[in-house]
């Protein structure tokens, strides 16, 4: 595959992926974020092809995403996306989502470690040899969204609702898909609220991983009218992972 | 888009949509069937572009997928689909999973029914002007599976699960989502037996419709050591679907 500093991939927005408002459900653009990610990782040399025999994986730590309006059922788009900085530990990788026609969907942004799967700690980015991110990084294409934040929430977050964690639930890993965590979430809400309410930004940072049989809470708090933060721990109350929505 | 009788769509098994053994979920398999079906009807003039400003809509009767084998993580592969008959109410697609180099992972089975939306009838299939759909029956491609046959079950069910439908539940009609049916009805068995027990054939027969809000019970027999059925219903009773499921 080419290298591109500047990957591009298409997708469509189908019709059991979409909402009873005919717009694509948050946790699908999500899956074609971590897509689009995953292929351009692997194009230019960094993918888990290359990771996983030298027995190192991309953890997800944040996804944010930004739609100013969410494509509709058969809507054909692209996923752009490029690699905005790399840290020791941590990698910053930005999304955009524009229609055929150029027409701009909206935003993402997600922050990556990289794992040795033997210690289980984040390994440094810049010393990995074979790969040089750094190289890769794309500073002029600007992510028209506020970056990932530290999602605050007091001690006041109510439960809402408790659910067990079955076989669909888990990804190749092992672990709660982090694509199904957004559908949990969203799943919070009755349906008459989501059909007035379109969800405008999601972010989600990703604590611990939970695995397969766990029970998971989720406890919600609301920051104002449209905007509200959930907290996801397990039952002995270690958490694994924290979001915020931003209602429109 | 051009008339082929036999359509030939590709498709990737994208990590976010396999399982621990890192195998697509059988859920997905059938989301690309029903997305090949759709694309090929609207191909060949009876797509939902065409039929719902005619305030019809296809909907589906009966799904039946057998495997020799689920593509693993990554893998391309094309799902051909056909129409095999056209009766008076009912219309038999077939499908078959086919590799990029030419190996066949496993078949499909559909009957659909179109409904008027007014009445939520069923409708004549060989009477919809501006339609014929009896021109694009294919009668010579094999479709190696058993053809899905009424699912039996006895009194003695056992309810195993009753769930609450959320909003990521309900498909564009407001209806259960009929590929959510699949991973609920999978995740009554936990990941051990998952891990041990690729799923040989998957066939599901859609009763009436399930709503968001319908609290629904699933009932399952085992038929002999690989082989179980599940009945679901609506809290008041209403069947919803039947399963059959064969592990291997």
């Amino acid at each position: 595959m080419e290298k591109e500093r500047i990957g591009k991939y298409e997708f469509l927005a189908e019709p059991f992926h979409c909402d009873f408002n005919y717009r694509l459900f948050m946790g699908h653009m999500g899956n074609h974020m971590l897509n689009a990610a995953d292929f351009h990782a692997t194009a230019n040399g960094f993918g888990m092809d290359y990771l996983l025999p030298n027995r190192r994986a991309w953890v997800l730590s944040r996804l944010a995403i930004e739609m100013e309006e969410m494509p509709t059922m058969y809507t054909r788009f692209y996923v752009e996306t490029w690699v905005e900085s790399v840290m020791r530990f941590f990698t910053n990788r930005n999304f955009r989502v524009v229609g055929t026609d150029g027409r701009v969907f909206g935003y993402g942004r997600a922050v990556w470690a990289l794992v040795d799967l033997d210690t289980r700690k984040p390994t440094d980015l810049l010393l990995i040899p074979g790969i040089n991110i750094a190289d890769r990084v794309v500073k002029d294409k600007p992510c028209l969204m506020e970056k990932a934040s530290r999602v605050k929430m007091s001690t006041q977050a109510e439960l809402v609702r408790t659910i067990e964690t079955y076989y669909s639930d888990i990804d190749i890993n092992g672990h709660v898909n982090s694509v199904k965590y957004i559908e949990h979430v969203l799943d919070l809400w009755p349906g008459s609220w989501h059909k007035d309410h379109p969800l405008h930004r999601f972010e989600v940072a990703y604590v611990a991983e939970g695995h397969q049989g766990d029970r998971i809470s989720f406890y919600r708090e609301q920051v104002n009218d449209l905007t509200f933060c959930v907290r996801i721990s397990r039952e002995d109350g270690t958490e694994l992972s924290r979001c915020q929505l931003e209602f429109a």
